[in-house]
């Protein structure tokens, strides 16, 4: 018997990591003697660098840099344990948890501590840079970041332009002479798991400025400076970013990559699915677990457990998957028909969310072992259905 | 493929009939075709009168008796799909769900609506009368239950003594030539899960006494008077009560019964398993279901899905045996070994109480459906383990 345990983070109870290993747990109770395979997955958003590093058994460096609003703090980001590729999530520099709710402010905040983040990579000789763009306080089109790495914005009177997405719209020129020669040698893969544009009403500045802290006048401010931004890339670098599918992902740094770059696009649980390997790993597997703290009708539009399924589909199709949730929200029975073959609640009593998430580990134990447990039952009995007639 | 679903009921969120049927429509969603035999379940406590009334499609009867403080009370009782035997559980009257914290008073409560009850059943012409002893408001060892019936409990001036557990002391005599003759002629079946003697410390009043509103010094009162009852049972009857297993179920009820009737007292889930003929339902059954609002360490005690469990194990020995429940407490494990194959949790996310209870049908339909699912996994993998190996 081969299980491969593939789960996502239970956000505020468990890393993926932990996560398999209580699966784990709960298997060995049943099936002492079965090959396990455990392969913390993320989808590009948090959690992402802790489960690459922990699938690779690589680790994780901390360093620090300057924040969203200019302020140093703490970042970490992954090295893989391939030895040549990092995973950075964007958030870990420049994200709206280094913002209070009182401070928020897209017009000033600056991606300078991601750009930061990718010179101490690219400082430890690597060949390959992921980043996550989830979960960030800015709205600069990658100015910051570009900055850190040497690319120079100036003003009409060649002078330096101030960080943040209120100054762009005083960029006269962009000079990429300064910009840090390792760059063109390394492949960016970005993690995008949105589509916006750059600027306009499904813009950067539109969707996600309220939620940074803008007004509605300084989403007015911000997309017309995010136009200016790209106007000047597309004249100085002759690279169109504004309308591209996924330019507007975290405040315009989807642009910003593609501007200065060798950036591709793509869903993040497809990365992570090519750098754990996850597809070889299922081949020959009888039964694949995977999990996310919620489950709901969004999980299909890219999240982990929908990704798990999928490849699952792709490279072993009579391979059932199993999904674990902390919650199950309306609509998952959409997911029976994506190559789900079963959901279970983790859950064993009502209660404060709280006292749920503390439960984690012991819960999805306990889930699992039964789950192994009514495998022992079908097995003995009429081998008359397949999953495929369900 | 034959499913048997024999789940109790889950408490404040349905009934044992309405667990059965949502477990229906789970399974149905995966196994269209498939023979469904449900047998709502009880354990001689509450709900009792409810599973064996739908098990047996009898019905339920209305009737005003009077309640454990001498005022009127709406009770109910049940007539099974046999037509000769009735079903009582003794709180309908005589509960402690009839008072107050405030007038919880064991000196004066009374069983004699009970009796009306036994009375009531009589004159439908039953032959069998089975009697639930849980959740009594009462002290009275019976004497108002045997008064309704026509025994007169006679003082030293030969007046009737007053009704409850506080004036038992003043009986001299008791007659049973007014003892309605019908009871004789019936078979009384007395559902009682505690093993408490009469008297002592370990009696109806030391025990259950407090919760029934009883202070230390009334309990001193009530248990001396239960003795004292015991002995004139003794001297005028010559049926030892007192230190018999079981006598100080529901206030010394249990005592009662054995004194005036031919109650034999046994557990309830086994008069249960009895009345629905759950043994010959299970006979060639794929997977039996059960379940319960709480499933826990006391589970093992004579609570349904225990006896469910054990009588599969009796009748089926290779029929696993699946357990539902809305909490799970600790130390369930101990369950594996009485014949419980697994037990899921039903919910579906964190939150209060109020809110699990009212989502109860959806969510034994959803994760029966999901059980379902998953047995159809198992039927494919290799014949390789026995439910006995696990």
């Amino acid at each position: 018997m081969k299980f491969v345990l593939a789960p996502d983070s239970f956000k505020e109870s468990m890393t993926a990591l932990q996560v398999a290993n209580s699966m784990e747990k709960g298997l060995r109770r049943v099936f002492p003697d079965c090959e396990i395979v455990k392969v913390p997955m993320a989808d590009g958003g948090e959690g992402t660098v802790q489960s690459l590093v922990d699938a690779t058994a690589g680790k994780i460096i901390s360093v620090e840099v300057m924040g969203p609003l200019h302020t140093s703090v703490q970042a970490e980001f992954g090295l893989l344990g391939d030895g040549e590729t990092a995973v950075i999530e964007m958030a870990s520099a420049s994200g709206i948890i280094h913002t209070s709710h009182k401070n928020r402010n897209p017009l000033i905040t600056t991606t300078y501590g991601t750009g930061e983040l990718i010179k101490h990579a690219l400082d430890l000789g690597v060949r390959k840079i992921i980043i996550g763009l989830g979960g960030s306080a800015t709205n600069d089109g990658g100015q910051g970041m570009a900055s850190a790495l040497g690319v120079k914005f100036k003003n009409a009177k060649g002078e330096q332009v101030e960080l943040g997405g209120g100054y762009l719209d005083n960029i006269a020129d962009i000079d990429v002479s300064g910009l840090d020669p390792r760059v063109a040698g390394t492949e960016f893969i970005v993690a995008c798991d949105v589509t916006n544009p750059l600027i306009g009403p499904n813009g950067a500045s539109s969707v996600f400025g309220p939620q940074k802290g803008a007004t509605p006048e300084k989403v007015k401010i911000l997309d017309r400076n995010l136009g200016i931004y790209a106007e000047k890339i597309e004249s100085c670098l002759g690279i169109t970013t504004a309308s591209v599918a996924g330019a507007g992902a975290a405040g315009g740094l989807g642009a910003g990559l593609l501007a200065f770059t060798s950036a591709k696009l793509q869903q993040g649980i497809d990365i992570v699915i090519q750098f754990t390997g996850l597809a070889e790993k299922i081949i020959g597997a009888d039964v694949v677990f995977t999990g996310e703290g919620g489950i709901d009708y969004q999980t299909k539009f890219g999240k982990t457990p929908y990704g798990v399924a999928n490849i699952t589909q792709k490279v072993s199709p009579h391979t059932p998957v199993i999904a674990l949730a902390g919650a199950i929200g309306e609509g998952v029975e959409n997911l029976y028909g994506e190559n789900f073959t079963a959901i279970f609640g983790i859950l064993r009593q009502a209660g404060p969310l709280g006292e749920a998430l503390k439960e984690g580990e012991k819960n999805v134990a306990f889930t699992t072992e039964n789950i192994a447990r009514l495998l022992t039952v079908g097995i003995n009995m009429p081998k008359s259905i397949d999953k495929h007639d369900i």
